[in-house]
């Protein structure tokens, strides 16, 4: 029997399946890992584990498969095992994949599971066990050493919530997991839930309440007293999913939306703030509150970066006419005026996503962030490589957000970048002082590198590049947890 | 702290090491792979764990990765694991090599375990454990489903020397192990032993003899009375390696020798055969007998083909001056003349290597091999790949004994193959019916895919390309084991 992926951008270059369940020992390394970063880096890629029942597929349908670098001593191990969710399994069963639009269960197979999800977005560690998140169900929870799969994970029973974030906030002051659902009562219901967990599992925070509409909410941002939800123009609807359409659709009508809730309050306490209509809410970098104003940091796109969830008439704006810069939007809870319009965040507008803090600051007055950027000025081989892949990043940016100023890396013509992560020097290092890990992705030579940066040489590229000796599809996310 | 391995012909290029253990649940494929072939492809790759002590190093040199790709119904899935050697283990917990120049212990670290074997250049199931082996030690026992290690494996206490072949044969009419050691009383001992060893692990044969000299007997062939030794003029000396020179020394004025041992004999019973001199006895195609005549054919090359082993003052033949080509040697029993001369196999002399042929008629007149051949006629795109490798075939052969002819299929100017093995269509198919699987290199994209040929169609090309979404080091030998 064949087995083959479509050749279409979503399954070629960038997006070419690896699928290899791998460990490698030590590494090839060229340049010095400092001997001080002790700890493991994980990050998690959607990688279809076969080829779409539908013939072709959104990125975010692939099944995910988790990698850990671990750092010990100047030498890095990779493992790299699939979540062996229920999903996952049934395809192996059948040898074939079993689902067809992506978070839409009425078009699947009926051999496919009935949990639908891929816990392909993001992975952090919490409690002793690692966390494999997708919005779209409660998260897997894996071994984090062996990366061996544990199961479908609700706190012990605590979390009654039908989906949950993949992008919960670490509390830098008492290490709980800051986190939400949306369609939090199931498929395109407008419930939202607020969730805080201890650093030793107990649920002590719920809140549940409900948005004007269901919608997508991807990120959110928190800060010492608030959550921030930014409710993105895209929606979700039933019947539209019933009749084998898409989850999303994106309405350039809908304003970005914003829900502000008190940490300590309760539904009624929720207040609604609106942005220009037709822009995308992207990742937050950070938030924080000065007074009655909080202030959310992120990039946002003048338009529908998902060209996969089309408008209603099937619109979908060109790549090239799409501009994002990082943004801070500015929610003055004495205003009277709840339309908000966001302000650019560094002297230089530029393309970029991505974006990490030093968590260690997360929630608080913060001064620099980590992200990757686009410039289009510079060289890309378009001769040998053709159209740009979607969340293709030719560069690696330190960013003031105090003075706006930014210190750029660019690797070359056919290099990109995929999401990276802050590691602190020491435990009381000052903030962004140490270093950055991000996988490097070579298009020509279709190979892949683990570089770490050294925030205080930024512009000087790498102190060392990791060989990774198979190519790494596109991931979304991933976490430092340091020893 | 870096990592890197050197950048010279025995590390780059089909010699770069890969070092992934991986699994692969349902591998792509391009084309149909036949729904009866059911079982596994074993084969075993040198693929070095770390960069040598030395600065450079031999390709025989690399620790053991066994690769097992598993087929049922037209899947194909594949575990690559190490085989978890002392040396492995002691080299993994210092995170560097401990061992110098190649089967000489007198170079090694202190701190390197006393087993100096690697494990690394063939894989055969029996008794229900999967052999890893290397003629310098005894096997590696893995379990043939997960690849664990399971330790050294001296068949219960049963096999008493010091080394054991890395090319046992199996007979076809009773499934038993036929295996021989040289240096079997430790290193430089002009020392042999054969053994056969039943389905189900008793040492029913043991005879121990001596050579006139210590030298490699890497291969050997079997019939249905007789065994037969072919010793290279590679000799070993004890002196030279305590002196840190190479195990092995290529001696031009020695004749290719062939020891012919009754296998219900005993020392006494041992004949010595004399080849020409500086030439280099490859792999064993086949052997069987007719009345008091014992034919061998194998790949005959007019000089040294191991350039690592130099002869005493230094010299190696240069590559292009080596002409090889698979040769029948007749052993007249009732001859008074001993020495022997070998004559072309096939209509056309080609360099080959790497020789199989149908093993349910191993040690039985027969008329089908299977091997990897090199023309130099053919394109090679040597701008961009510059010289030619270690161990280049560029044609997979089929061939016909009894007429000479041989059908060849080329793949392209950048392709490689490494080592074949055959399956039979079904248990009673006709002699050489059925498919060849094979891993082909391509040299130019630094890719590795298996290929499945169909023997009845041969010119034709592969049925199926198996894709491995990372390159294969060059390999040694591997076994298929039907289900």
């Amino acid at each position: 029997m064949s087995l083959q992926f479509p050749d279409t951008p979503e399954f070629t270059g960038l997006y070419k399946p690896s699928r290899v369940e791998a460990s490698i020992v030590d590494l090839e390394v060229e340049g010095t890992i400092p001997e001080a970063i002790n700890g493991t880096f994980y990050q998690v890629a959607p990688d279809p584990q076969y080829p779409p029942m539908l013939g072709n597929d959104i990125f975010f349908n692939g099944d995910g498969i988790v990698s850990a670098f671990r750092f010990t001593g100047g030498k890095v191990s990779l493992k790299r095992r699939y979540v062996e969710t229920e999903r996952l399994k049934a395809q192996r069963r059948e040898h074939r994949s079993l689902n067809g639009v992506y978070r839409n269960v009425y078009t699947n197979d009926p051999l496919a599971a009935s949990n639908n999800t891929t816990a392909n977005t993001t992975v952090i560690t919490h409690n002793g066990i690692l966390l494999s998140m997708k919005e779209d169900s409660l998260p897997w929870a894996l071994n984090p050493d062996t990366l061996e799969t544990i199961g479908e994970w609700d706190f012990n029973g605590q979390i009654k919530s039908a989906t949950f974030t993949a992008h919960p906030k670490r509390d830098p002051d008492n290490d709980a997991l800051l986190c939400f659902a949306y369609e939090a009562k199931g498929d395109a219901t407008p419930d939202i839930a607020y969730f805080e967990i201890s650093d030793t599992g107990e649920l002590t925070r719920e809140i549940w309440f409900q948005a004007p509409y269901a919608a997508m909410i991807h990120d959110f941002a928190v800060t010492q007293n608030y959550v921030i939800f930014p409710i993105i123009p895209l929606t979700a609807d039933l019947e539209r999913m019933r009749k084998g359409g898409q989850h999303f659709q994106w309405q350039p009508d809908l304003p970005q939306l914003f829900g502000v809730l008190p940490r300590n309050g309760s539904a009624q306490d929720i207040r609604w703030f609106y942005g220009p209509v037709n822009g995308f809410q992207g990742h937050t970098l950070n938030a924080y509150e000065e007074g009655n104003k909080i202030f959310v940091d992120m990039p946002v796109t003048n338009g529908n970066v998902f060209y996969f969830f089309p408008q209603a008439d099937g619109a979908v704006p060109p790549p090239e006419s799409l501009k994002a810069a990082l943004m801070r939007w500015t929610f003055d809870l004495d205003a009277e005026d709840h339309d908000v319009v966001p302000q650019l965040l560094t002297a230089t507008p530029f393309p970029c996503e991505f974006p990490r803090c030093d968590e260690r600051y997360n929630g608080k007055p913060y001064r620099y962030g980590f992200t990757l950027a686009y410039d289009p000025q510079l060289p890309f081989d378009s001769a040998t490589l053709g159209a740009l892949p979607f969340q293709f990043f030719n560069q690696l940016a330190r960013i003031d957000v105090v003075t706006g100023k930014s210190e750029m890396w660019y690797p070359g013509d056919a290099q990109c970048f995929q999401e990276p992560a802050f590691i602190p020097r020491s435990k009381d290092a000052p903030e962004g002082d140490g270093w950055v890990v991000c996988v490097m992705n070579d298009l020509r030579a279709h190979t892949s590198e683990l570089l770490i940066m050294d925030t205080a040489h930024w512009v000087q590229g790498p102190l060392a590049r990791v060989k990774i000796p198979f190519r790494l599809r596109m991931s979304l996310h991933g976490n430092w947890s340091g020893d």
